[in-house]
């Protein structure tokens, strides 16, 4: 079971190929980034009809058995999921309005200050806002993921604590790997593994510190990771933003919040996409990060939880059997 | 079984007890007029907290045996439905959004000219246009109900055509009991009902006349109905507008497309809410109705059909078992 629990790209059936090609039985896939509730609509509506037009490859999955369904059905199941709290506006009813068009995966907030809370790039963080804690305690009711992987230090503290389920940053990596604002605290990481959550490791080139890390230096995070909070909290959020244009890495840096160039985790020097590292171009290539992890010194078991055991746990436990 | 085809009231406990007084076991409500989609979700979500609310008395329904199930278990159902296409603005997709969302009925539009087609108080009509062939597809995939009730003439003949699925008009007249543009010429009825269609019969004060007709010419235009059309396809839809202010009368008619007054089926001289007749005066009163339609000659069997055997059996066709 590989699940990747979060990919970004400009699908189209190449893509969808490829993810098969990688083995990969489910893909969380990003809906909306600064998107209002009702240009949400209609970038859900382009999955169902992507589900209809390639039923061959994929199928929508909005709980744990139906990943398992469509890996026994040699499809790739996908979550659909939001990396900012945007669509909901400033009316709590929209959680449950989203919910019921499949959206299990709520990022609080993208780099930013959003109504529920402070995001990365932020240098003062509100922390979780009444209006966000009405909506965790809405996404725990209904049984959507919390996601933090954007989200400030505090906001990300009280998210944790403040959740009635496991809460997860579905992609990041440890800032004891590359310590930028987007990567997380030894005190975050610790703090999400005792209250049951899972961390997504990103393989974007960005968060990893660039792409002459290899393969080896990556798995070695992640055996230093698994000694810090444990096994069963581990897995892979790759990040993946195939086909994405230049004018598209704006729109996810500078929404409509900025007209001045915003970089991210970039730098004037480095403004665009960055090149992917050898072993890892493109989800084709999970195949090589097992491999890795066996290279590691994991045993096949361990590989298998943090490949996709462990998402299909977190899942069920959060979005339901 | 009661089922009533169409009420538009400002809901409450009070009228949630009131539908169950009248032993009414289904009934379509009406979740947009004008409304926007945006506007179109918050309306929805608040049926999903009054389902919440309220689980002892209502319960949601998008198929036939899901009627019957409630019913069973002594509480109402209920369908959502639109009386305007106008929260699917100008993207199919949303179609299919709104199915999901619980939408059942879908009536093309609200006397005037929308993007589908005319209204019965356009002086010109369209017919269906080209995007509201495609609308009507859409609904004939998912199984949704094309309502045409406050539709215009040769835009309602063009729907009973095109629609691949029986339609309905929920609530309405024939012309001949009272020849008014909100109520049916006999070339509709009959196609109507060629085409395995739904008629169901208003209560409304100014359709059916004013208040001093009586429930024994009510029905008798009712016999005269079945004759023309046969006993399968006549049901009730009572347009019920309970505790709804002349505020929102005024917000029906008109809407945000004109600063004037307009009056629908209503006059300068009688511009506000009409008193209901005494034979009908809540939906509590179905208990009458069905008491005037054995009066008027209708056997047990007959009349079981026209209180609510015909709607069961239209939705089974159309929305599913």
């Amino acid at each position: 079971m590989i699940i990747d629990a979060l990919q970004t790209s400009n699908w189209d059936r190449e893509l969808f190929e490829e993810l098969r090609a990688g083995g990969v039985d489910c893909v969380h896939v990003t809906v909306a980034v600064w998107e209002s509730a009702r240009e949400t609509l209609s970038q859900i509506h382009r999955w169902y009809r992507w589900f209809r037009e390639h039923d061959d490859l994929i199928v929508p999955a909005t709980s744990a058995g139906e990943i398992v369904a469509a890996k026994k059905g040699g499809k790739t199941a996908v979550i659909l999921g939001f990396q900012n709290s945007s669509p909901f506006e400033d009316d709590l009813g929209l959680v449950e309005v989203f919910y019921r068009l499949g959206v299990r995966v709520v990022q609080l907030t993208y780099n930013n200050q959003s109504l529920l809370g402070a995001g990365c790039y932020e240098p003062h963080d509100s922390g979780l806002t009444r209006y966000g804690k009405e909506v965790v305690r809405e996404l725990n009711r209904l049984g959507m993921v919390v996601d933090l992987s954007h989200v400030g230090e505090q906001t990300t503290l009280d998210a944790i604590e403040f959740s009635q389920r496991p809460v997860a940053v579905t992609h990041a990596n440890p800032k004891f790997l590359h310590d930028i604002p987007r990567n997380k605290s030894d005190k975050v990481l610790r703090a999400l593994a005792e209250r049951g959550g899972m961390f997504g490791c990103s393989l974007y080139p960005h968060l990893i510190g660039g792409r002459q890390v290899t393969l080896a230096q990556y798995t070695g995070m992640i055996a230093r990771l698994v000694e810090m909070i444990g096994i069963d909290h581990v897995g892979f959020g790759s990040d993946a933003v195939r086909k994405c244009t230049p004018d598209y890495l704006n729109w996810l840096r500078m929404g409509r919040w900025t007209q001045t160039a915003d970089f991210g985790p970039g730098s004037a020097a480095n403004p665009g996409w960055p090149e992917w590292q050898e072993w890892f171009q493109t989800p084709a290539d999970y195949p090589n990060l097992q491999q890795g992890l066996r290279d590691q010194g994991f045993s096949k078991e361990e590989t298998a939880k943090i490949m996709g055991g462990n998402w299909l746990r977190f899942f069920g436990e959060v979005i339901g059997d």
